[in-house]
């Protein structure tokens, strides 16, 4: 819960205005709000960067009404054909590690460098409470207002599978408005870091440094999965300590054998706040597209990660249909009681059930 | 190919004997073996410790033959009240690091000390040669020749989950014909190592000193599944790089955070060989049974472990019989296509399936 209060991005819901809106859609979208929208209108909103149809096309996205679920699908199919241009990028650390300020920082980087910017959310925490904290409006200010981005709350959904769904069809939706890079936040709660890792093409690990133990507590996985690991608050007094971390980062990555896209990850320092270091990090992505790029690796990875969703979505379903059979449910714990007194072993129990 | 010619288990079929053998019980085993066994009499065998009948039951558990896949089953049910009272070593380490001269050292080391050793393996790769390759029988000769000891070899199958479930199985004939401790080792293939380390109690992974690169190229997740880590060989000119190899490890340890078992793993130094270091293994294996049967980590995990080959069995049967519909093997293909062509999403297609 505390994640969720220090989480920038429940705080706007897409508050960042286009100029170049449509006023006309807008007027249409909204005398037809508690209707039925209409999905041609929206996609060619959307294809015309409009943030606000953006915005309420992932409504739609996230809603549960059948209707709503039917339209949602004609949109991302229509807009389909104008997805997959953009560089996504994933975003983990702990609360504290100055996650907003980053993105911020970042993000105002890259629109300076005339990139549009779209910052979005995976938390199941958040689908606990149904987003419904919403916070202060004062993390991600200057981003907020900048017209070249388009900050979106994490969406809610009763499954990391569910909100794993809807953040990447929102991908889909942000990269037909015209989206050069997307980037996909994660508070770091259960799974969320390995599930936005099979929806980016870069991840990044933002840290801290501590007192020298640095490396204690870091979720296993994490380090292994990134591709750049930045230690944020480096300037002042504790530049020391961040090049010192610096170094038990580095030889932490060392330990992993080479990754599949020839890059080797590395340590940087910065300082969100002060604007230092930023840089580098955006040279080491644009690197990093050049080198996967190059050897066709980016390609490769967006098809295994496609392949990956496809064969997760069907598994999840089955399992999820099967287990939830009123039947099944009664009689798995049956068989684990059965197994538990040593009157069944969990094949013969999983063979018994597959035949109920 | 390499791993299997240099693997003990793959040498022996069974090949100790037990002195207190019923000769009555070989006899009518052998009359019959062309036709069905006797279930209640092969039962009664392996109470009596009778290790040519337990071999005979484990080469029934591997049979595909539908009468004695049901004569298996009956088999099973009727040890399991007599299982679970083992304590089950995972021992892994790659091809060269000792682990048959381990093994033997330390299996003779638990006879001595009056315990009743089992040796089975989980090797993916002979499952495709179907265990032909038989090799000498040279390694490990003191625990063939041990009438306190079992060898088994690999089980054959066609898929790592069929191996995984008749070692499993394995290990229940074992403990009911009256084994204390049961070895199971795997050759590092695959995912093999996970799959062991899920069906045992203490994780051993075994090493070598090197010039100081041990950490490289160690496959991902195996130092933190790692209950121990025994670097082999540590003797003579060697002993210098395998205290340093020794620290090198113990720093990778700590990089990952307390196990749920409360049990801090440690690296000690021994050589197979020398018959050194052999007992520090036991001690440490002794030291965890007695702190996780105290705080009862050692029962959940055996319970967790059950429930995850429950639901893992049945996972896997659910998506292997939806996967090999033909009609789904087609559209799949299909589907696959259309998602790199933009034409569609992983989700979308996932729904095209689940609805055919």
């Amino acid at each position: 819960m505390a994640k969720e209060k220090t989480s920038a991005l429940h705080k706007n819901k897409g508050a960042s205005q286009s100029e170049d809106m449509n006023a006309r859609a807008i007027k249409n979208i909204r005398s037809k709000r508690n209707t039925q929208l209409n999905t041609k209108t929206l996609v060619a909103s959307i294809l015309k960067r409009d943030t606000v149809a953006l915005s309420r096309a992932i409504t739609l996205i996230e809603s549960k009404h059948p209707s709503h679920i039917k339209q949602a699908n004609t949109l991302i199919e229509a807009c389909l054909p104008y997805a997959n241009q953009s560089i996504r990028i994933g975003i983990t650390g702990v609360p504290g590690v100055g996650k907003s300020t980053f993105i911020e920082t970042f993000g105002k980087h890259l629109t300076s460098k005339g990139k549009r910017v779209a910052v979005l959310a995976i938390d199941p925490s958040s689908s606990l409470s149904k987003g419904s904290i919403l916070g202060d409006k004062t993390r991600m200010e200057a981003l907020v207002k900048d017209e070249h981005a388009f900050i979106r709350p994490s969406a809610s959904g009763d499954s990391l599978g569910g909100v794993a769904r809807k953040t990447r069809e929102s991908i889909i939706l942000c990269e037909a408005a015209g989206f050069d890079v997307i980037i996909i936040e994660t508070v770091g709660v259960g799974q969320s870091e390995t599930t936005v890792h099979s929806m980016v093409d870069f991840f990044l690990l933002l840290k801290l440094a501590g007192a020298g133990d640095e490396l204690q507590g870091i979720k296993r996985g994490i380090i292994e999965m990134a591709d750049a690991i930045v230690i944020n608050k480096a300037d002042g007094d504790i530049l020391k300590h961040a090049q010192l971390a610096k170094i038990a980062f580095s030889k932490a990555l060392h330990l992993y054998p080479k990754k599949a896209s020839q890059w080797t990850p590395k340590v940087t320092l910065c300082s969100a706040l002060h604007n230092e270091g930023i840089d580098a990090v955006w040279n080491q992505i644009s690197d990093y597209i050049a080198i996967t790029s190059e050897n066709n690796y980016f390609k490769e990875k967006r098809q295994e990660q496609n392949k990956f969703w496809l064969i997760q979505t069907i598994e999840a379903q089955l399992s999820s249909h099967f287990f939830n059979r009123p039947d099944i449910k009664k009689e798995l714990q049956k068989q684990l009681e059965r197994i538990e007194a040593n009157k069944t072993t969990p094949f013969a129990a999983a063979d018994y059930l597959l035949n109920l």
